[in-house]
């Protein structure tokens, strides 16, 4: 291997460290000292591989190799350092540490490559802190103004404007964060999967063919409440009987697509009785695929079935989109870039699309981008027990170590 | 009509205030200020009549017309006049009542019976107070003791025996209330159906053919937890899909039957997240028929269809009985009485179980018992809104007067 696992390793470790309580979750949220802390670190990595590092005006970490040519293009490579509340020590920081990481190869390999080489720590992905995430790479691609860093608080009433002035920066500041697109190659992201699909493949990494677009839907039935002995089923108008049906139904639309994801994860049922029949049951769908056409067609005939259900069972229905993203494809051009990659690792390359957003899909805006997946451990996330394995951080680390020299070759100019 | 459906209206008003809050709501719990009240008031309708009136050691109010036949048994009418925390004035009430309407319409019109003929007022059938219902009846066939007195508390942790003592009653003599069965010729109950098959038939009256055994059962499904959008469908253990598909089978299991009712009426999820895959999920179902070997079959086959669901889903399931109460059947011989009184008034005679438990339930351990329901608005009850016309109510009055002197006749010693 061309790069160092056991420097990446020790760096996932060492990281790891910081904003970890005496339980071993992780709380590393924005504008705070441990966040600080973490730039600090990684600050130190960057400027030892000999990286031209440099902060913008909403926190986000770059470091640089300046290519051969004055005029080319910059491969951007990064993800983010912030945790959830409790969370792990993958999540985030191993993209990024695998940005450095090649960067510090290719530095040590005395790589002559056209393009400007960068790695990214983008500020607050998760929005754990303000419930509102993608600050850096919004800003990023100049997507947020300063109103919005006022718009969102924590849960103390603190906004971002103000926890960033507490950290030293400006808020005024942030469209300066903006960069020229025009100067962007590509952007390139790795992440741990935080789900099965690898290890049930049992491969290392994984070629990401997009990031999926969301639908949740609040689905509200009223029905009418009874005596569970006093009503025969046939006078029954039982919203929660209608739930079930609906629930089945949604099962079975998602499984006849290729790779729609669909789940109800919340269900309230009043007045909540073990011998009364429900009044009233409210339920959440998240749905998910890459394909926003798709997403809109199961949708409609979501709201198709529950009309034909809910007539039939005497309920009335209300069905609500209360939030929707879209769908973002990873470009072509890179995709086959890092399937050579992979396949110079003799590894079979497994395409699978991420369920969860990332700040690849923000930047996806802007420019061409690629990601590739980390096996994880029982496909757990966010949480301490989430998990990547050494070698697969290091095979993440060289797929995208070879990526880098094949774009590059590509983008002479 | 024999009966006098004025006064009885009247009755069923006055009694209505006695424990009505200023919101409308009833709560006239057992051996409380206001339960004394409306004993008070009882008695004094019952020794208005003519009626020898007794109180028995666990408050059951009676109140008698001797038969001709000095050695001849007691036909007793009753029910109770307790109600949940914001009850209606029909639940109970309308029971007692007519029974005390039906021995003065006897002593008014000078009808010489042979058999005693008593109304009883039954003390806590709801159990609203002590979580434990039917005492006055349980008592009445001898079924309690001394300390079951002491197990039972309110909410502020005084004992069924402590309330009593604050009323004057001695819980060390409750085995004085239990009567001897020799002497009892059979009880008959009238009630407010509390469902909507007697207002769907359009009559005022039914017979009730039996009071339905009953199961709950708790079933606990274990799944994984997982991201709703990492995690394809086919590698799921989605609890509460498993949840849905049982409770569509447990419908169409009662569906299938002549007259079972089945009943989801809790669902609890866990985590809960919109966008997390279920770890846990636990729900009740409510099982009732009159058919005892049916109840035991119907659990036998949702456990079969649990384990069948749960394992090609990859869930752990559990499912236990968590409550159960055996079958009752009225008499065949007051059913026919009470059907010629149906006739007697060229109505339809229809035939419906009773859903929920009564006092009869209970008396039939020691003798033949018979019910008819009254037509119940919207199917309410256990609400102020809780609703049944004054006609009803003398129709039921009426049937039972005609039903008595059927008895009275097939009763001769």
């Amino acid at each position: 291997m061309e790069i160092n696992s056991t420097r990446l390793w020790s760096r996932i470790n060492e990281l790891g460290q910081i904003g970890k309580d005496q339980q071993g979750g992780l709380t590393r949220l924005a504008f705070t000292e441990q966040e600080h802390q973490a730039k600090q670190l990684l600050t130190t990595y960057m400027e030892g591989a000999g990286l031209e590092v440099r902060e913008d005006q909403i926190g986000n970490l770059f470091g640089k190799i300046k290519g051969t040519d004055p005029n080319a293009r910059t491969i951007l490579i990064g993800s983010h350092i912030d945790t959830v509340f409790n969370g792990g020590i993958f999540d985030g920081a191993a993209g990024v540490l695998i940005g450095i990481e090649v960067l510090q190869s290719i530095k040590q390999q005395k790589l002559k490559l056209t393009n400007d080489i960068e790695v990214v720590a983008f500020t607050d992905e998760e929005g754990a802190r303000f419930s509102s995430g993608m600050i850096g790479s919004q800003a990023f691609i100049g997507a947020l103004d300063v109103n919005d860093l006022y718009a969102y608080t924590d849960q103390f009433g603190i906004s971002i404007a103000e926890a960033m002035k507490q950290q030293g920066y400006l808020p005024e500041h942030v469209s300066r964060a903006k960069v020229d697109p025009e100067k962007l190659a590509c952007y390139l992201e790795v992440h741990i999967e935080q789900g099965k699909i690898l290890e049930s493949k049992q491969v290392p990494v994984g070629l990401v063919t997009g990031i999926v677009g969301l639908r949740w839907l609040k689905i509200k039935l009223h029905g009418e409440a009874g005596h569970a002995g006093t009503t025969p089923m046939h006078l029954r108008k039982d919203p929660l009987a209608c739930a079930a049906e609906m629930i089945q139904a949604v099962e079975t639309l998602a499984k006849a697509e290729q790779a729609t994801v669909a789940t109800v994860g919340q269900i309230k049922v009043k007045p909540g009785g073990i011998n009364v029949i429900p009044s009233e049951v409210e339920f959440t769908i998240d749905l998910r695929d890459l394909s926003d056409p798709l997403l809109d067609k199961l949708v409609d005939r979501i709201r198709q079935d529950l009309k034909r259900v809910a007539t039939k069972r005497g309920i009335t229905a209300d069905c609500t989109v209360i939030e929707q993203s879209q769908g973002v494809k990873t470009s072509e051009t890179i995709n086959h870039a890092i399937a050579s990659a992979i396949a110079k690792q003799n590894l079979e390359t497994v395409e699978l699309p991420s369920g969860a957003g990332h700040d690849a899909m923000v930047v996806a805006q802007i420019t061409d981008v690629g990601m590739i997946f980390l096996r994880t451990k029982n496909g757990i996330s966010h949480t301490p027990e989430e998990w990547a394995d050494k070698d697969d951080l290091a095979m993440g680390a060289q797929v995208i170590f070879d990526t880098v020299k094949y774009l590059d070759l590509q983008n002479n100019g």
